[in-house]
């Protein structure tokens, strides 16, 4: 195991050297928490379509349990359980524009991981930084337990557990657990943990924080010490489910329209209703629930007991449980919304649930249509501080603040962003596809091949994989 | 399909090529036998151990079921469920012997497959060629059902189904099915159906033809049509067994000795009694049956219902049902062994079955200690014509024949290699391990790490893997 354990060290001292300036140490957070006997314990996995860019590279890593689909390279790193979803990478010769500006790709964009320990993190799609629109590089990072890396290129960079970086390339920084940041560019920071911050340049800026207290009981995370929480329990708690599906090659066929994709690597438990143009990704669960036409749910989300009237995304890692979602409905990344049985969640349509949102409630709750909704809410009184129609958000010309909510800028601006960007996320997974029209992930991703990789089963180079190169 | 369509085209159209001499058509042989669309049904899957080289380039070539072990590279090539098995490869430095020649390897030795098709054939270990003892090829070639090129470069030449070529280099041959060649070198040579031949260079030579009309009951091979016969039927009525074992990731471990391996894609049914050194190799099928301290199991071999008492070699692809086989006792490439319940086949100990023999029996049959068998056996009256004591072959100085077979040269030298290759067999296969020395592939084996691979599915090049590299 030496070997491996000296590529642990590897990344840990070159994440410090990084984090220097910023006092960080890496090692108590995460020496312990990966037995370094984990990582010959489960296969790793890529995936072949005529549809996506193939070129794979993994030199000198570990990569257990971790799935890859689209151009990727990982060089001296620890993937552990980790999803590196590059399907929408750009293409050679593909004009990429970032505000004014606009530059044409040199050649096929690819994630590059470098020096770096990936535990249980998604990393998905494309870099936003026009500074490297081949590149989406991952580098001298160290990223927990449901990390999230969208879009975001990190340089020495330390993230918590269930911490996205969305659209943000980072420098040397820490990101506390459960921090949400859409920021463009950052550098040399330390981020609380439980911060939701979304920066529109210099139009907007929200920003959020939880109170610590509250915070721990979803997720705690200190030096020496696994992750501990409700987060952390329910995902524990759903682990088992998924060990069927990584062990049998064949599933049997689970029937969905033929504009719809559901994941070979989903779980799904009875009794569930499919629409069309439904997206269902790798490692979501799905138990007791209606998706309508057009509805998602990506990466790492659970939706039990539950109604999505249709065209709802369910951002990667988000969760709802006992809720019903009005169409057009989003919740946002890594959100927790929970009812309980026979005590609904009720979210009226055309709602956003933000980023990194716990709705956690023990009596029946309902958020009227069209609300934008943060931060935790436990109950209707909460709600009043936790929410605003949108039509009110997008007239604040200069500011708000609400709670422990502060808003700057332009709210139009703000509500703008959101629905943009929602119209693309419905747009890239498929839900507008009309027979022929708008495909996208929902009808590209349902016929895809899976290769497994395995490690060196004894010696020293045990855990570590051979190295190998897939070209189309 | 199409680019798939165009490869087996291609291939199909250089062995006719290099056939022409010989007036040979391969293709009303091979295009209809395997369809296309049975290409992306199996997943291909490779060993990684430190015990053995790693290398594998794949490039332009369908691959459906096949297993690979040792460094291998398969170039425009169609593999259908075959099992490459490089394990015995010469490493860099070696030197190797051939007679009174000796020659130092100047590099690892690879197996190297190009512009051919193999259909459920096995290719095993290493080339006996002192002209390229740093290359085992196979070019311009098409082997059908469970051939076995083992040991043998190959160049233009056509296997029927159940065709042996043991250590022997061919170019240019077209050998029939059910033919066992162990020849050396030979070249422009079109091998009838059921010839088993053993040539010594100039100092012996054994020649055994199956009638026509009984071996057509047991394999049959004509253009345009599947190859039928009781070992075709055989075959198949066990597939389905098969399924489960490349189905699922995780199988239940069965409890073997520690000095013992079995191969995770093998077949065990109950109840099996397994004994210290013992080799279970992929794709073996073993039900209700004795192995004895130190016998072994091949690639493709059938014990049903049987006793081997020890020390027992099953070359690749024999069938054992029914039998009791005394200690020490050899048993040939797919050889066909098939007592009934209650009406046993038994062989004493130290016997020698020669390859591709077939004992076939209805009424209790009994091989004493020390016999050569051979041919064709239904009866005791068979026998007569079919076996001797070993030691009367020994003694053999210039001649003899009986029944169909015709042996000339020195009967102790051909007793002798056949003595030193089983003593070889069981040595390389780990019987004779203490403990602490004589490690062979049953101590090796029992730690590997298999990583699947599947092709396109879908698109103009559904069927074809793309380019894959493994190195350490």
């Amino acid at each position: 195991m030496s070997k491996l354990t000296d590529l642990f060290s590897r990344i840990i001292q070159r994440n410090n050297i990084n984090l220097r300036e910023l006092g960080f140490d890496a090692k108590p957070f995460v020496w312990e928490i990966i037995p370094a006997d984990r990582m010959n314990k489960f296969y790793a996995f890529y995936g072949i379509t005529p549809h996506h860019p193939l070129n794979f590279q993994f030199v000198h890593s570990a990569l257990a349990g971790s799935y890859f689909l689209g151009r990727c390279r990982a060089t001296n790193s620890v993937l552990y359980k980790s999803d590196i979803r590059g399907d929408e990478l750009k293409k050679k010769g593909e004009t990429f524009r970032f505000g004014e500006f606009e530059i044409e790709t040199a050649k096929d964009e690819e994630i590059d991981i470098e020096d770096s320990m990936l535990i249980k993190t998604l990393v998905h799609n494309y870099s936003h930084d026009p500074e490297t629109p081949e590149t989406f590089f991952i580098k001298d990072t160290v990223a927990t337990h449901y990390a999230n890396i969208h879009g975001s290129p990190s340089d020495g960079s330390f993230l918590g557990p269930f911490a996205t970086v969305d659209l943000t390339t980072m420098r040397d920084c820490v990101i506390g657990a459960f921090s949400y940041v859409q920021a463009g560019e950052i550098s040399h920071m330390k981020i609380d943990p439980g911060t939701v911050w979304v920066r529109g340049g210099d139009q907007f800026n929200f920003l959020y924080r939880y109170p610590e207290n509250y915070l721990n009981t979803y997720i705690y995370f200190r030096a020496g010490i696994q992750p501990k929480g409700v987060f952390m329990d329910f995902m524990e708690d759903r682990e088992e489910a998924f060990k069927r599906i990584f062990d049998v090659v064949h599933l049997d066929p689970v029937s969905v329209p033929a504009s719809a994709s559901l994941d070979r690597y989903a779980v799904i438990k009875p009794k569930m209703v499919i629409g069309e143009n439904v997206l269902i990704s790798q490692r979501a669960f799905l138990q007791n629930t209606k998706m309508g036409k057009g509805a998602n749910a990506q990466e790492n989300c659970f939706i039990i007991n539950s109604t999505l009237e249709g065209n709802n995304v369910t951002a990667h890692g988000a969760k709802i449980i006992e809720a019903n979602l009005g169409v057009n409905g989003f919740v946002g990344f890594n959100s927790f919304l929970r009812g309980r049985p026979g005590r609904q969640l009720t979210i009226g349509k055309d709602s956003i649930v933000m980023p990194h949102t716990i709705i956690d409630i023990r009596e029946p709750l309902t958020i009227p249509p069209g609300h934008l909704v943060w931060g935790l809410v436990t109950s209707q009184e909460d709600l009043e501080t936790h929410s605003m129609p949108i039509d009110k958000m997008a007239a604040v010309e200069s500011g708000v603040s609400l709670g422990n909510m502060y808003f700057e800028g332009s709210g139009s601006a703000f509500v703008t962003a959101f629905r943009d960007r929602i119209h693309h996320i419905l747009e890239a997974n498929g839900a507008f596809f009309d027979g022929t029209n708008n495909r996208g992930h929902a009808q590209r991703n349902q016929n895809i091949s899976f290769n497994t990789i395995q490690p060196y089963p004894e010696g020293e180079l045990e855990g570590l994989y051979p190295t190998i190169r897939i070209e189309p």
